[in-house]
């Protein structure tokens, strides 16, 4: 793994799988989830999902898969080249096929492989912005997608139970006029703030930056800290220092420009998203309140059960 | 594309992109889905969960990606190596990740790629037989496990809207006594002929055979029709061809073999699954019944929403 467990995580981890509530696969960052896990996780999600009622937002959903040439267009290649995952598959004939078989088998590389044109979804906002291009212009005020509670991919093995490879995004992307996104965001990132500190977390908001690769992605992120484009609200998982829980991303005209997305009147617009960390949010409230959510506090039980 | 539509898909597809109910992602087989399509979705999904509630199954979730070294065990790449599909990642330095920005922006293959260890799952249930195998031993009656709806990938690029490269099996699976487990199958084999005729499906069932490569995959699907191994239930979606909207698979000692799965009294244990494909189901319904489905069959609408 890229990243070996600190012993708070390693021992984390080693509660959660004692207590049933997540199954190891033999891969560090891709487990299973128990029904406890995945109930909370789901009642989570439907808190969140009452709090975007006034953005009446629209539903569309996305498998977790995308084109590489969608992914290519946004330049997401420069900037994390070591998060990126190709989707390849079999091109052969039948000795080929056994060639594969055999060394499958042996648990060796597969042979005969090439790419499929598809890649993992890295962030759940991804597929909505080519959608919304291939639309109309946008109306005045813009519009609000949910894309509900999405899977990504990101090429990060890790000990860290906090850290998944595949995770879900409870995801929320609005797109119109910038200042009536930036506002959007900056009304998300306290609201967030409220729905995790409503369940019981220490949750702490500070402007943040993504995981730019290299030399020249300390630049990317030192800028993106600059302009205040990226916040997360954070608690405790499995180490004192908090993690992420939240993030909430202003992206100007970046996709926008991409997908050649406008106002109605010709006017540029700018995109936003939020996405909820769905298992980390679960993991922090597991490591808050202990593992069995009968035992509660009852106001937090309340809040997510009824 | 793999197999070109016929005039009947394409024209289906045509409808569904119009109603704005499917979204095209530019690779055929993936596509977004709009809200009417997934409450759809989510509500033949509850009314499957009903059904299953006598089974009392135990609940466990998994992400759609697997260890490479899972699927090998299986023996899925003897049987369907066209379908596998293998997840490749960034390995270089600064130097190499420019290289492959580059080629990515020029939409080229990506160099200094190699394989993660991690495949994506072509079927719902094979993550749960390495869970259970580090159990102990089953109990008397064995137990039935519920996936929930989970997304799985083949790689089958097709024109045929009913034909999704990732898609989503609502899936069981039960593990136990020979007896237990091939009299389960045959119960919700005959249970899912009248759940799919309960919201109106002309649903019929037949003996059937995976889509096994190759000439030697003929005589797997030859012997796997003899025994009755697979039934799918059936009805048209894009052609007067009916289309398998769910499946039941008695796969006799194959996975417990593999993970070393037995009873507690020493005896074997046998596996089974059913998935309903729930996109292919959602289809049906639109086909049979319109786009719309505010203008269904009252009896229809009272069942699903009510």
């Amino acid at each position: 793994m890229r990243r070996p467990p600190t012993p708070g995580e390693a021992g984390f981890l080693g509660q959660l799988v004692d207590a049933g509530l997540v199954i190891e696969s033999g891969v560090p960052g891709v487990y299973g989830f128990s029904a406890t896990f995945v109930d909370v996780r789901e009642r989570l999600e439907a808190l969140v999902t009452g709090h975007a009622a006034d953005d009446c937002p629209e539903r569309l959903h996305f498998p977790p898969v995308l084109p590489k040439a969608t992914l290519e267009k946004s330049g997401y290649l420069n900037s994390f080249p070591h998060l990126g995952a190709s989707i390849f598959g079999f091109e052969g004939d039948e000795r080929e096929a056994a060639e594969l078989g055999a060394a499958a088998a042996r648990h060796e590389s597969w042979p005969h492989l090439g790419e499929t044109g598809l890649v993992l979804t890295p962030a759940a906002c991804y597929p909505v912005y080519p959608a919304i291009g291939r639309r109309a212009p946008l109306p005045t005020g813009g519009l609000c997608i949910d894309v509900g509670s999405a899977l990504v991919f990101r090429n990060e093995p890790s000990g860290d139970p906090a850290r998944l490879q595949m995770f879900r995004q409870r995801e929320l992307v609005r797109i119109g006029e910038p200042e009536t996104v930036a506002a959007w965001r900056d009304k998300w990132r306290d609201r967030a703030l409220a729905i995790l500190g409503s369940v019981g977390l220490e949750a702490t908001v500070d402007i943040a930056a993504d995981p730019f690769f290299g030399r020249a992605g300390r630049m990317m992120s030192l800028s993106q800290r600059e302009q205040a484009l990226k916040f997360e609200v954070m608690a405790p998982i499995a180490s004192p220092q908090p993690t992420a829980l939240a993030s909430f991303n202003y992206h100007r005209d970046h996709f926008t420009q991409v997908h050649a997305i406008a106002m109605e009147d010709g006017s540029e617009a700018h995109s936003a998203c939020l996405g909820f960390g769905m298992e980390r949010c679960t993991l922090a409230l597991f490591r808050k309140h202990g593992l069995e959510p009968r035992s509660w506090d009852p106001a937090v039980r309340d809040l997510l059960w009824t």
